[in-house]
């Protein structure tokens, strides 16, 4: 059943729109999500999806058709809006005509025992106050790519609800584990396991071309323009820098964790296990 | 001579404002710089620096002092300008106080008898119609950090010359040299040397990890929708993916880069030769 908004004050419009700040999907717990394939992601990994606005303008009937099955088998209410109202929620330029709420999944650290849905063997993840939304996303994109246990985000870190890193992601976050937690934290969850940790420096001598990716470990990546945090290059944790061979003074993050987490994918075989 | 402008008006500051504009940078041959870090790239790379502009309330006296004898050696003329001048030319929203006016190198493709500047059997590499400033900017940064014998820009790619591009190599442009060229004009450079063509392509079934990247060689990145041009497709190209592990569907073309050229520098030993 599709019910239909026709005034940009109307509450549902109103309470998505506010999704936008930070503050509001904390209260909530709830976010945005725009576009056919992120909401498809979504609700194939079968995320929680609230409500669902399509602008009529801009999608064909058959396709509406076709999503209203699956979103109200998701259990999602479904409004048709007009395209003057559809972009009060719109947060890209030329959307797609779909936006969805969703309901934010807080995976919480402390109660996994063990790297959850992937194989116990591939390395986890930690983004260091990464602030950059693109990336963040760019980042759980090329983790679910390489194949991770799962990441995990510090304070500091690019909100991962925010639009921007939710749509770099292309629903790479709908596949694998996200977690929140503090340095401290991190580092008790992997000493405790015995999982070493790598932390990402480019002042490193160390290669990462000279370790062994294919046992359990946790790989660092530290905010853009400080690094990460000096708790995390205490003796207990091992630093790997990327060889530069030309003359630049430093790969991007996103790019710096492709190249790691590919390295460890190569030498696992490309394989899940 | 530091002269001061402090009208918006000024021919000078129109002249580079103008210059956001790719008609304007390919009619006059100039582009712009913004930021300490790109200029003094730019300088120590012997590229002409023609005018620059600082702002005096956002650079200390001193960091202007030491700027500006290197760039008077340069051939630079030099102005002091206003804020709201400055916000006249300026591109990002907090800008750094210096803005350059650079000359354009043109290099031609044709003309070139072997990898210029580096190590002959380094890897060429072939951007065909990537579209977004960023992901050209950062995979000229990957390129220049895993070390490659240049870089060719097909018709269809982001302006190496605009803002934003600019921004995004960190300084790497500066470092190797990149050309602009047609598809055809490209595979007739690589097929009259013998040079192997490799084609990132998501769909092949050869991976990246089981190419002898030692060997002489240029990889091609193509568009991000599109992937590359159908000419690049022929039989004597070779195409190999970067097999996905997880349940994402692709990488970041700029990933994907950073990905196989640091796999080519690890199967090189991180040299440049």
């Amino acid at each position: 059943m599709i019910q239909t908004i026709s005034s940009p004050d109307n509450q549902h419009i109103k309470a998505a729109a506010a999704l936008r700040q930070k503050k509001q999907r904390d209260d909530t717990g709830l976010f945005l999500l725009e576009g056919l394939h992120l909401v498809e992601a979504a609700i194939n990994e079968k995320w929680l999806i609230e409500q669902t606005f399509f602008c009529e303008d801009r999608l064909a009937r058959s396709q509406i058709a076709e999503f209203s099955e699956k979103l109200l088998a998701n259990g999602s209410k479904i409004f048709a809006v007009s395209s003057s109202v559809f972009k009060k929620i719109a947060e890209t330029d030329t959307p797609q005509g779909i936006i969805a709420v969703a309901r934010q999944c807080r995976v919480d650290l402390s109660a996994t025992t063990q790297p959850a849905k992937v194989g116990d063997s591939l390395p986890w993840v930690v983004l260091d106050a990464v602030q950059d939304p693109g990336n963040v996303g760019t980042i759980v994109r090329n983790a679910d790519a390489a194949g991770v246990a799962g990441i995990i985000l510090t304070p500091g870190c690019a909100d991962i609800y925010a639009g921007k890193t939710v749509r770099a992601t292309m629903g790479s976050m709908f596949h694998i584990p996200i977690y929140k937690a503090s340095v401290q934290q991190c580092l008790d969850f992997f000493l405790e396991r015995e999982i070493p940790v790598y932390v990402a420096d480019a002042a490193s001598a160390e290669s990462y071309a000279e370790i062994d990716w294919r046992l359990p470990c946790a790989i660092v990546f530290g905010n853009e323009g400080a690094g990460v945090s000096e708790l995390f290059r205490q003796k207990k944790t091992r630093s790997v820098a990327i060889p530069i061979v030309g003359k630049a003074e430093s790969l991007n993050v996103a790019s710096a964790a492709a190249v790691i987490l590919f390295e460890a994918a190569r030498q696992r075989g490309f394989s899940l296990s």
